[in-house]
């Protein structure tokens, strides 16, 4: 076989390294070629069949290859159209701004960027099964301009799901459907600017993006000090509202300490004061029993706020908020007819739900994931001793401290090795109140499994 | 058999007219029962089998009436939890303030109200085999956030659909994918507003929901002169843009004068105006080949916007824009990530039109549609020889042009028939420029096969 391999149609030659076997050796050649341009977007590839019998190799070899370069966003399979070059095979740039993963459509080769769960592990084939059973059972008005909290089947499906495992005390008529956290939080903005709030105080570290939406809304958004129990809500005097992660602090990954729990409810029910909670990743812990929602403590003063991003994946653009009775009506009025969400993926998730599917789905995710971390944090241990990993009892990301001075260096490093990483100072609030920090964010949930030894190798060779 | 049933576990006895057959007699009894609120909402009704065996009669019978009350929206059934009265078995209110069509959850037992189409017609296997491909198919990274213009697979089949059935002339970049009409409506307010405009000229008629978008942006929507040639776009003078449904005016039924065409198109020219094209039915006419899109016409000054909620069903929530290219990028940055819509939703509505399967639905509609057009000319120069029916070369609606001072009376007549049905003053913009007309809008699409002749049947008995 020759060590120069030409793909008929592109006049091509790959020169693949043979040490790690076929499969492995070919997957490198073509990535090696799209990543330098060789391969140009939307080139379209041999069938493996073809290329198979060029090289004289076995079809499934080529098949598989193909299928990690599928996965890894260096190419696009679609049926018809045979294997492509993708697009936008390229790796974003990591920098201030707005966050990468939103403007991410082509995965980079290899991101730690948080955010973004494993999109190769979405349940294709269960989420089908829920979509055949939704198609088969709904009601023919379900497929009308529906009732803009959404479908009756999915807020009683999400009820009685975070009743059991989030602690939330919800009346289905209390939850609101939405297409996903940002929209709630957009949402929310506007209620509580017509109710005459003017701030909205919000946690030193973050996503810059949601101050963005509450700004957007005409509300101040404030940084509360951070602390190692978590956020400090002792400041928040006559704010109207905060914004919190109280159960895995985003990106920092700690719990909020139980007497803060405590000292934010009662903030708010002596002051009138509504406290929003993003629980974007509380299935995901695995130290011990999950973190119960805030909201189980005051149902009245706590706007519980949750999301399938992270569970399943952000394409379907689902999300959900538990209101305190005197907010629902407003929510409503301020959702109104046009931001509703596609019917038949609010009848799916709630198939998904009450089949048992979700339940099922996250304890596999979760299992992946807590390996995933295992081997971080192993790795970092074994091969960068200086850096510490945090913030990892639960959710999909881990927290990296560096050594002072190395956070800029080391993500500069990860942008030449084709890394797509984020620093603590992304998430930083412009006027946080805590000390400064060197640290990487690592989201070690958003590789394919196909990449994610790379990814884990990757990061290594770039720590301190 | 006994002229009574009892029906086992909920106590209640029905007095059936045995006159047209026993699963109309059947379907009657249990309708009145829903109606008149002796059987409760929720209340589970007996199996057919235990029914039938109850009754004597054939189980098929009992299944076909519950699939009728089904229908019509009087009961609902759900795997696992069998048949039940639906919680909300009430006709609307007809009147002035917000669309009932918006308001309603469950349909009324017969609405003649249009803007949407036969909801028990919507392609469920068809629908669910599309989704089957898309599911399978996709690349892994589609599930990601994704791009704000919507999935490429999507825009590249608008594209290619709209070019052959619309006339229109769109790049797939050109093409952004919304939850449907009212948010694109709403996020081009915002870019208009953005960019200075403070005017949105409308038609004299149309819905007040779309003028109350647009006022939500911060724009003037004063109203066009309309006559026998459609809207007369002349006194639109310096206004930023102008809304308008050339094909099909909503809800007048009458398609824009060629020469009102190419003036609309001269004004945008002439003073850089833009032209919005409401395309909302425009796959549903009846008398010649369809009348094109305005944008066809100029793609620099028309923004073609179309929806899968006439063609399909509402509850998708899939709209279109087709947007000139000095707005794409401001129309894209209004709408961002956190107004993109479910990625399923949009790879199966690609599918869909790829494979096929839209046209043969739409096809198949039309015919349908048609034939209940025909119906409803027939019954009203039957019956109600000094009513005259209008607009009905295209479309899912007729306008009923009644005797001078008739049209309040038979609104009112209808809600005492249960009979949802608009007025054409439902449709008057509040300073519209128009001789005043008595007049009904019959969305003769609505109701499903089953309550159709019922729902003509109750419409003549009320006409003049």
């Amino acid at each position: 076989m020759a060590e120069s391999w030409a793909i008929p149609g592109v006049d091509l030659h790959l020169e693949p390294s043979r040490a790690g076997g076929l499969r492995r050796g070919l997957t490198g050649a073509l990535r090696d070629a799209v990543r330098s341009g060789r391969l140009a977007p939307g080139t379209r590839l041999p069938s493996s069949r073809s290329l198979a019998a060029d090289l004289g190799i076995a079809r499934n070899t080529v098949a598989e290859a193909y299928a990690d370069l599928v996965a890894e966003g260096w190419l696009t399979a679609r049926q018809g159209s045979g294997t492509r070059v993708a697009d936008r095979a390229v790796v974003p740039q990591s920098g201030a701004g707005a966050a990468p993963r939103r403007r991410t459509t082509a995965p980079s080769a290899v991101s730690l960027v948080p955010g973004t769960p494993d999109l190769a592990a979405f349940p294709r084939t269960e989420w089908l099964k829920a979509a055949r059973r939704a198609l088969a059972t709904a009601p023919h008005h379900a497929f009308g301009y529906g009732d803009p909290r959404g479908r009756p089947e999915l807020r009683e499906a999400l009820a009685g799901y975070l009743a059991r495992a989030r602690g939330v005390r919800a009346h289905p008529d209390a939850v609101l459907v939405t297409a996903g956290f940002s929209h709630a939080l957009r949402l929310l903005g506007k209620v509580l600017r017509a109710r005459g709030v003017r701030t909205v105080a919000v946690e030193s570290y973050g996503l810059d993006e949601h101050r963005r939406l509450l700004r957007e809304a005409g509300l101040a958004t404030p940084a509360l000090p951070y602390d190692e129990l978590g956020t400090d809500t002792g400041p928040l005097g006559r704010a109207g509202a905060v914004l919190l992660t109280p159960a895995h602090q985003f990106p920092m990954g700690t719990a909020l300490h139980p007497d803060r729990r405590t000292a934010v409810v009662d903030w708010a029910r002596r002051t009138g004061g509504l406290v929003l909670e993003d629980d974007y990743d509380g299935e995901f812990r695995y130290d011990r029993q999950p973190v119960g929602a805030l909201q189980g403590l005051d149902p009245d003063r706590v706007v519980h706020l949750g999301t399938a991003s992270k569970s399943l994946a952000p394409g379907l653009r689902l999300g959900w908020m538990v209101l305190p009775p005197a907010l629902a009506e407003e929510a409503v009025a301020a959702k109104g007819h046009i931001d509703t969400v596609g019917v038949l993926d609010q009848l799916t998730l709630a198939e998904f739900l009450t089949s048992g599917a979700y339940d099922r789905h996250v304890r596999s995710a979760r299992l992946r994931y807590r390996r995933r971390r295992d081997a971080l944090a192993a790795a970092v241990a074994d091969r960068a001793p200086d850096v510490h990993v945090t913030g990892i009892a639960a959710g999909l990301h881990a927290v990296l401290r560096l050594p002072p001075g190395a956070e800029r260096p080391v993500v500069q490093a990860a942008v030449w090795q084709g890394l797509a990483l984020h620093g603590l100072a992304f998430y930083r609030h412009e006027r946080a109140v805590t000390e400064p920090l060197d640290a990487l964010v690592v989201g070690y949930a958003t590789p394919p499994d196909s990449a994610w030894a790379r990814a884990l190798e990757a990061l290594c060779r770039v720590l301190p």
